[in-house]
């Protein structure tokens, strides 16, 4: 079993600290996306989509797109459930996750796709309107974020899970995207000094 | 128990399909979302993120993002499995589905939401490019997804899944966003006519 990766795309840093917080090891292989490595043909007939992460199994089956990678492991070692418990349970933290992916993570990375030099080559057309019409959703829905964390420790609830896997991956790439984040989100900045510190510093994931 | 959706909406209506291939019967409340009823203050407390569809319990709980509710069904009422069983085959209808969420109907979205005048006063700002340049991402999808169909009956594999409910809205949003279907994609259209029929004739999802 391998994962194939850029290691410093979103992405497969979601699925290293996915891992990392089950404490499964599994073998990398590193592609890189800036240099076109995704768009060989060796690499599309892996991934049509030329995309990472890909999860390649010992019998050659390749399982692509971040959560069915990290649903994949859930299956397999239930334990800590990071995806939930239970249908309500569950039913919470796929909101969670989802509204950090598509209200925080996707928009992070428009701006970045679509304004940073870096992806001119990679994202054609680059559309500098559109990258600039994502940054005010990013920041309302910081504040949205705000408010949930006021309530609770983690995003979805009392337990982590992996809307904050979602959520601090997101968080970190706005550094990459040039994004600031807005002042005053004291739930957020207590939350995002609480979850950073174990990897950050030990695993470097 | 209830859900509020827009009716005219894909998202509602991947619930309404998911509910009605379960055999599950849930009364819906309806939003207009063209008439800016999402916006009020009152559905602003049930969903800050201003979206339908919203599975409200009879306790209160609110549950939103249209994968969080069928996954809730899902658990409640295993079958039929639309979501699949065992770790690989959960992760490969999660892969699927995916792959037409992300890759299929967001760009249909994008297409609608910057190019159709009735958007207008609810995407501002509308930008043209954007939604220019998410018209050949469709069809390059759409023929991933013929060389897919070419292989198996459905999406993801031999079984009917969420990603089949998925790409059929996906593909159906396209007359709305004024997207025409590409010709000469066999499987897709043998797919497309095998997964609308039960629906479009009868139920009226």
């Amino acid at each position: 079993m391998k994962i194939i990766e850029t290691r410093l795309a979103p992405n497969p840093r979601r699925v290293r600290i996915f891992l990392a917080e089950k404490g499964i090891k599994v073998d990398f292989e590193e592609l890189d996306l800036m240099k076109k490595e995704l768009q060989t043909e060796a690499f599309s007939r892996i991934n049509p989509w030329q995309r990472v992460p890909v999860l390649v199994l010992d019998d050659g089956t390749v399982i692509t797109e971040t959560m069915a990678i990290c649903r994949y492991f859930e299956e397999l070692n239930p334990e800590p459930a990071l995806f939930g418990k239970g249908a309500l349970g569950r039913a919470r933290i796929e909101m969670w996750n989802r509204r950090m992916e598509l209200g925080l993570l996707f928009h992070v990375a428009q701006v970045f796709r679509h304004l940073h030099p870096a992806m001119a080559e990679l994202e054609v057309p680059q559309i500098k309107d559109w990258a600039e019409a994502n940054k005010p959703r990013v920041a309302q829905q910081l504040e949205l974020m705000n408010t949930q964390l006021q309530q609770c420790r983690y995003v979805a609830g009392d337990a982590y899970s992996v809307a904050d896997i979602t959520a601090l991956v997101a968080m970190d790439f706005m550094r990459l995207a040039r994004i600031k984040r807005p002042e005053g989100l004291a739930h957020v900045e207590r939350w995002y000094a609480d979850v950073s510190t174990p990897f950050t510093s030990s695993d470097g994931v």
